[in-house]
């Protein structure tokens, strides 16, 4: 439906800016010989997998109807188990980015990493659980009917989480470029739009893949 | 229930830690006459209003079952007219500290200015629609039954957008204190410990507010 399509629109668009923002205003990327780039792993691969991928995989069983419903679970497993691999790279290319410089950053010290550890961690439980129950041939009829309003409630829960998590980390970032390389947040030059409209675009994505689920 | 005493104590839990942040840590507040203590009551009264009222403002159709229906409903809109007030005070608090200044500081320029004013406006409409839907005697009961899903969406949508903006508006003050007097968030002294705190208050209290509703 429209919507779905709205979503992926908004989607993309996340995955675009924030593209932009690192790999053009911020010097691009690189990985572990130059720590500093390193880092502009970090907001790329974090968007395209908790936000890009978590709310396509949600949107699985809005998509395909019609069809076995075995294919749709492992649609809608798969693309969890991709955002989980994609995120496990971004927090890998974070910690690096701390631990590998002369004077090396304290790690987790901030709200946006202690909300951000806390989606991952309860991202991969449930994606553990989702397993079990979903496609472990053991649990019954009965198990799943009485796991699936928690497993809805909790997938929603943090996916409003990850947007928690991105929304802080590019305000985090916004902050820490502040003043250095010419660039000064409160002109609002176009690299300030493109970080606004980068939030944004999260924002209206949360806000629709909730309508979604919830109507 | 135990689950409204849950998000009382949330509520709370909020409103302490960030009047303790304002009030000790970052020197206690002060109105036109000293604008850079009069931004601190912008966190406050923005905490007060469009987080503790307005979670007790979805709340009250839960704790008031069996009571006169007209009075439920002034009890939830009036509630909801004090944190429309709070953040009008708060709002005013921050644009003074960023007018009043011998250097004026640019207004509306960061991602946590554009969530907050889409927060407090948004706010203001739903208060406004809810108002004439089910207080003037005009609309009848199949308008009121038509507009209230919306209302109860946009109800928690706008209160979700409200809690993002705050998350946005901890880490900013976070990193705009960074390195001055004595605090070095990265350390996490007890001043970091407060906000970090206060911005999982925040988390929880959204969660179970969500839960609540929607079960
Ligand atoms: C949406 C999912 C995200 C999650 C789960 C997440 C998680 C984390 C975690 C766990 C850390 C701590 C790393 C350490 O202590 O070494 C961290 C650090 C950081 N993240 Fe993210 N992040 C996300 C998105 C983003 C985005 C979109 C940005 C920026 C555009 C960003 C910017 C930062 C920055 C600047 C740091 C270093 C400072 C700090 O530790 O707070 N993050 N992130
Ligand atoms: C192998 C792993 C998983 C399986 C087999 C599985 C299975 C399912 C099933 C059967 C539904 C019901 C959809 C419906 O009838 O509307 C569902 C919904 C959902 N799942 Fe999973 N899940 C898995 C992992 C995950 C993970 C890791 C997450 C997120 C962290 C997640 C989040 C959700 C959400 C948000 C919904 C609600 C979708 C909707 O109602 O449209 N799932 N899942
Ligand atoms: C929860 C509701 C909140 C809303 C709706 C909100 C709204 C706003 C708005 C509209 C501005 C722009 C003022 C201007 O441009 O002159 C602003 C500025 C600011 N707010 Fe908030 N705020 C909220 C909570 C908070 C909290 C809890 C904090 C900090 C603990 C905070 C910290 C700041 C800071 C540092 C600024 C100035 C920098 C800037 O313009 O981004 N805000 N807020
Ligand atoms: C004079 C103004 C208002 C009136 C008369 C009013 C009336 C109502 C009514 C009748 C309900 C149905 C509750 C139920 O049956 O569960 C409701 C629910 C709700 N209202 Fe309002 N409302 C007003 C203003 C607002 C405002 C300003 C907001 C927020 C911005 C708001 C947010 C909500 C929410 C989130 C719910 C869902 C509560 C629940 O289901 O527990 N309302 N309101
Ligand atoms: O990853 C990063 O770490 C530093 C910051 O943590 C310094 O405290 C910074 O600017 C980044 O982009």
């Amino acid at each position: 439906s429209g919507l779905v399509l709205l979503i992926q629109g908004l989607g993309l668009t996340a995955v675009i800016l924030v593209a932009v923002w690192m790999g053009h205003f911020q010097g691009g990327f690189a990985w572990q010989e130059d720590p500093a780039k390193e880092f502009n792993y970090h907001p790329v691969f974090m968007v395209i997998g908790m936000i890009f991928l978590y709310a396509d995989a949600i949107l699985a069983y809005r998509v395909f109807r019609n069809i076995n419903k075995l294919y749709i679970k492992v649609v809608h497993g798969g693309i969890q188990l991709g955002a989980l691999i994609f995120a496990g790279v971004g927090l890998k290319a974070v910690f690096d980015s701390h631990n590998l410089v002369e004077e090396p950053i304290p790690n987790l010290y901030s709200l946006h990493s202690w909300i951000g550890l806390l989606t991952v961690i309860l991202f991969g439980l449930q994606w553990v659980c989702g397993f079990v129950a979903f496609l472990f041939p053991k649990v019954g009829f009965a198990g799943r009917t009485i796991y699936m309003p928690h497993h809805v409630f909790w997938g929603l829960a943090i996916f409003g989480l990850a947007c928690c998590a991105a929304l802080t980390g590019i305000t985090e970032k916004a902050l820490f470029s502040n003043g250095k390389n010419g660039f000064s947040y409160s002109k609002l030059p176009s690299e300030g739009i493109v970080i606004n409209c980068l939030g944004l675009s999260i924002v209206c994505l949360a806000a629709v893949v909730f309508y979604v689920v919830t109507k």
